[in-house]
């Protein structure tokens, strides 16, 4: 997408864009030009790349001149986020969609953002937490005008958005848990989509946001996978999975016999009070007509009391999240 | 609300705020500091204060040092846009919640663009459609990331949708109308709102964002008002009224009856193609399940194809106006 724009951007904004260092996990190019081939390379993992090294991309980066320098983490490496400050430190902006940095750790968390801010650097995420959706930015819009956030409430999860909007009792959830697997929709581990963990860390990124410094164990979570299944190895998992489509199925039947639907939600409260859980919701709850990987977020504030704020669309996926980077790309140009 | 923030923007951000003009219709003060007492006498129209001239206003402004300067045009005069070009010249960025410089004749709008392009000032409107909710910046994001938008569809009208919303069969429509009007929710003339002309300025505000050089005379305009009451006074028109209730009570009861809803609905294509009017949708329709002012829009683009991305909420009321204009001064703030 970047490079797509790249054009326009120079055109319409007077801002040229080079890519001098890019990376995957195992390849990685340092060149003050980076040519569509040398993508293709990297792509390929071709023998003409260098083996990836955070450490050193960072340091070319530092050395290499530029108006303005950003580092892009587009991983969910743990260790990534440890050297944000040393970016910020070196004169280098960062704009992640790695949720670990902000929802690990609060002592790293707090060092994070206290290094951006001493050293003026730029930190965006906003794609942490519903892709291209404007999560945090309406939180910072809502709170900088004043208002005050009583509530947040919604669907964080892609993946478990599209598994329990599929789900309605015709085909087993494991079938429809190894489908999306199959067709790349969850985690290759789905245990991390079931485990709850990863809503919970959208959820303690948007309280932070807040200013509510909860970590994750202060989050009430539903883990949806089986104890006793918790430690197999995927392959064993993916096998024994079957055996919790009886528990599930209860959950259903009843909830449709009551006339409601099951979604898996994340609330916030200002007094921190966080938990994300598998809900039963009414038929005409604007939550129950969500398709395919939609997120939807709700926020209950001062101002928006008696009906809430809603924002809802795809909150997962490459095109979407790739936009999400671009709008952060954006509103650091336009801070500089 | 900026009174009530300036300590902590001040604190967060480093930016200091001063009001060196306000005005409303009748009154203005200039001064260096104007204090709480003074805004107080402006409300109270006091003898303390002059008699209101937008023009020594931009020339009081235009004098005053500041590192940056903003007017803020939260009227519906359709004099003050002629203005803006002559704030750009004049080093003053601008604001505004007023529909008619963006929605007015095409040449003076391009006129106004260029303006402040030309003399690098801002010019922002987040509050033209939609009040806070993020109509123009969702477009304008979308647009850079590379994506094209193929149609918006929405309930742009928080009176409007408050209409239909409450109107079901048990309350004659022309007695909805009336005790809304009472209450402040519509226009002094509700045939403002009932035109449809309100709406379809701001769908043409939305298409010129798209790049579709439209006028409100290119839209397909679905007027509410009865073609024999559109030049009546005020009063007259509030008595006749009841007699446009058998129209609309035909179309409510036609709808109950195929299990549909009526709500007044506008859509764009990225042809051109524009039309507002009141539209019967399926009691599933996204747009049935509207409540109060609340207002809707829906992106249908390259990459939200399957499924829209979705923004709602209160799209009208001081309060939310207020938040919106705040996030445009806090934009402001940012790109400076």
């Amino acid at each position: 997408q970047v490079q797509a724009q790249k054009e326009i951007i120079l055109k319409n904004f007077n801002v040229e864009i080079n890519f001098v260092a890019i990376a995957n996990s195992s390849h990685m190019i340092l060149d003050q030009l980076i040519s569509d081939s040398a993508i293709a390379s990297l792509i390929a993992k071709d023998e003409s790349c260098q083996a990836s090294n955070v450490e050193s991309t960072i340091d070319y980066l530092a050395t290499t001149p530029a108006n303005l320098k950003v580092l892009i983490d587009c991983t969910a490496s743990d260790h990534i986020p440890d050297l944000y400050s040393s970016c910020f430190e070196s004169g280098i902006s960062v704009i992640t969609a790695n949720k670990k940095g902000l929802s690990g750790p609060l002592s790293r968390y707090k060092d994070i953002m206290r290094s951006a801010t001493d050293n003026k650097q730029t930190f965006l995420y906003e794609t942490t937490a519903g892709a291209a959706l404007p999560f945090i930015k309406s939180i910072k819009d809502l709170i900088i005008s004043g208002d005050q956030i009583e509530e947040i409430e919604g669907v964080f999860s892609g993946t478990l958005s599209y598994l329990f909007n599929s789900y309605n009792g015709s085909v087993p959830f494991s079938k429809i848990v190894t489908d999306a697997r199959n067709q790349g929709y969850t985690e290759p581990d789905p245990r991390d989509d079931l485990s709850g963990m990863d809503v919970a860390r959208k959820l303690v990124i948007l309280a932070r946001e807040l200013g509510l410094m909860i970590e994750v164990n202060n989050v009430e979570i539903e883990n949806l996978v089986n104890e006793a299944h918790r430690d197999l190895s995927i392959e064993s998992y993916l096998k024994e999975i079957v055996n919790d489509d009886a528990a599930i199925e209860d959950k259903l039947n009843q909830a449709i016999k009551d006339n409601k639907v099951l979604r898996y939600v994340a609330q916030l409260d200002h007094n921190g009070k966080a938990s994300v859980k598998l809900d039963t919701l009414n038929n005409d709850h604007p939550f129950s007509e969500l398709v395919g990987t939609e997120n939807i977020i709700k926020f209950k504030t001062k101002r928006y009391s008696e009906y809430p704020l809603v924002h809802k669309g795809p909150g997962a996926g490459p095109e979407v999240t790739a936009s999400g980077i671009f709008g952060d790309l954006f509103t650091l140009f336009n801070i500089h």
